[in-house]
């Protein structure tokens, strides 16, 4: 059965260890679409990008890119003018394999920060990797991806006969050095080079900027999105019916991913989501709720289980957007602890408002709500907890 | 001997217990100069302001405030207009007892969020307080503004014949929702309500805002500067030489107070100095160091002892300020880790940066210098570490 990225028709893709890992586990991974296929990224904003990343947005800005040969084990960041130069010769080696463009073959690394690329391992396992390539790759290849991930993660939907599947490591610039969220998503629907890029920023963009583990924006993450057009159907336009099909089904598989994602996020024992709403707008709202979930006071809070709404309150006053205290109200769960700006007094004599917050910080996930005026902003945004692992993970490691 | 806030001449402190912390340690403190002293006041910038906050600001704008009512145990943050109202009463009633106008006692506190000020237990203590005020109180008053605190922190200083001394307690939005660093400093020089104000915003904001212990700005942040005028001179007036050594005394007791506030930081067990260097402008180089002092890979990294080169690219990267990555340069102590952007290949293959690095992150206190560009812009930022202990008393509190 074919599964993540190959779940759609007229892909094929594989995942082998070529031995960048000294774990020995699969860290080469490459996917291809047929000839046709259209190809649309989101990249990371950080300056110190990477070096894929820098070649994957100029090919990608040029309209390229039908394969993407991933790494893991390396990040190929902070490598300079070489790190350019090695993935332009992996990426080119494995284009020329598959008789493509070079520009064609798009590369992405997720790995230590700094360590050079093993260039000569990777050219050297590329005809393995090329003859491993099948339409029931999407599981070898999702394995392949993965850094600190404790599991693999893929979705899939379906929408009116067209397929969408994706793949995803990462998340957030994670443990030793280990730099990365990279999620790939296919379809088989057909899609020019605007619409997919529009599909990219409509239903994808939104979903993966809602999430963070620890507000580190990694010098590699990216999103690509490759569409086949192998369902046989003619391109899908804006503001048709199989439009609004296909940008359910991709927001469906961008939603899993995510979910997928924040499960997996390090150390993490808690989903924690910050609805906050009546913003200004929604930049405003975002950048409210990002001061909330990744506040080292209020994920310390949902470690403990400890519904603390005066960190809560301290977050949002401290965000920068302008707001009246007046008219800030917070829930924890069903819990109404902060009302017009005050905590009610009775919150510390036994209310019940305390208890009813506990019980909802006591579940896998749970929702921190914050109105902050009548304003049309809204966002919500994933995170977790800050755990005594979390600290393991990143402050433990010794090379 | 005199210490502290009362080092200075012309001031007298005390400091109690009142029965404000369920502890039973001191939790109300007063500090009063003689008729004629002038007072200057730095903020939290947090828009949820405690509602001594708000009060204090509002008499300090109108040039009032000889006296400050401290207590420990209740930050009467998030509680509205009874807020106001408690904080007015208190100070109000210590105004009667000390036969001053209302707007002469500035309200300070540190504690609870959003739990209500206890106004009976104060009222009731402050002919105590006042029968305890003394020219040797610092050391009383020093003690009953701490929270989470582990040691008393103060700090004196001379300069031609003036004295400077100063308290503080906190550090950043601190532990079990106490919330605060408060601050305060005096001196015997002459200084009209501008001057007392020019010297806050040039010797004592920058030395406060270039700390941070979790990124956090709580809602009672708050440092006041009061200048009782006797040591007899004439008033200092900008451009002269007693004002030149009036600010270096003041410069040199925040140094010594902020030194002694990170040092005592909730679970650090490492100061990192963090120095940007050729940035655009003081502005940028602010948000580029903020940005590696707050990050927590960098935090857990420098809990571990581990040079992390590329988490320090990934904060300056992600930060925020336009930068060319080609001209970043990244020292840990004296070992330069970064090169134009580029980790050079042989850290990882044992050339002795990584052993000089983590030597120098072995030490209590360690620095990390980015340089960005060729720009005028510097900062210089202290932070700590996240250590297990960080993720226990802010997590593990559960009442």
């Amino acid at each position: 059965m074919s599964t993540g990225v190959t779940y759609p028709r007229g892909f094929r893709a594989a995942g082998i260890a070529a031995g960048l890992k000294p774990s020995g586990r699969p860290d080469l991974a490459l996917l291809i679409g047929e000839p046709g296929t259209t190809t649309a990224g989101l990249f990371t904003t950080n300056a110190m990008a990477a070096a894929p990343v820098v070649l994957g947005r100029e090919r990608l800005e040029r309209g390229r890119g039908r394969a993407v040969l991933v790494n893991s084990g390396q990040a190929n960041a902070g490598t300079g003018a070489r790190g350019i130069e090695d993935a332009a010769v992996t990426s080119g080696a494995a284009a020329e394999l598959l008789r493509l463009d070079p520009l064609d073959v798009l590369p992405c690394s997720t790995g230590v920060i700094g360590e050079p690329l093993h260039v000569t391992p990777i050219v050297e396992a590329l005809p393995r990797l090329i003859g491993a390539l099948g339409e029931d790759g999407g599981e070898a290849f999702e394995r392949a991806i993965l850094t600190t991930d404790t599991v693999p993660k893929s979705a899939t939907a379906t929408a009116a006969g067209i397929r969408v599947g994706g793949a995803a490591k990462g998340v957030g610039m994670i443990s030793p050095n280990l730099a990365t969220m990279l999620t790939f998503v296919t379809t088989d629907a057909r899609l020019d080079v605007e619409a997919a890029r529009t599909l990219a920023r409509s239903e994808l963009a939104p979903r993966f900027n809602d999430l963070s583990v620890d507000g580190c924006t990694s010098t590699n993450d990216t999103v690509l999105l490759f569409a086949s057009g192998a369902a046989g159907e003619d391109a899908v336009r804006p503001g048709t019916a199989a439009w609004s099909q296909l940008a359910g089904a991709l927001g469906e598989v961008a939603d899993a991913l995510v979910a997928q994602l924040i499960r997996d996020a390090e150390g993490g024992t808690h989903v924690m989501i910050v609805q906050i709403d009546g913003a200004a707008d929604d930049v405003a709202a975002r950048v409210l709720a990002r001061a909330v979930v990744d506040s080292p006071l209020v994920k310390t809070a949902a470690f403990g289980g400890d519904p603390n709404p005066g960190r809560v309150l301290q977050a949002v006053g401290a965000a920068g957007p302008a707001l009246d205290p007046a008219c800030v109200d917070v829930w924890i769960g069903e819990a109404k602890l902060v009302d017009g700006g005050t905590i009610p007094p009775t919150y510390f004599t036994g209310d019940g408002r305390e208890a009813a917050a506990r019980a909802a910080m006591a579940a896998d996930e749970f929702t921190i709500r914050v109105r902050v005026g009548d304003g049309p902003g809204t966002s919500r945004t994933f995170g977790c907890d800050l755990s005594y692992e979390y600290v393991r993970i990143n402050g433990e490691y010794t090379t």
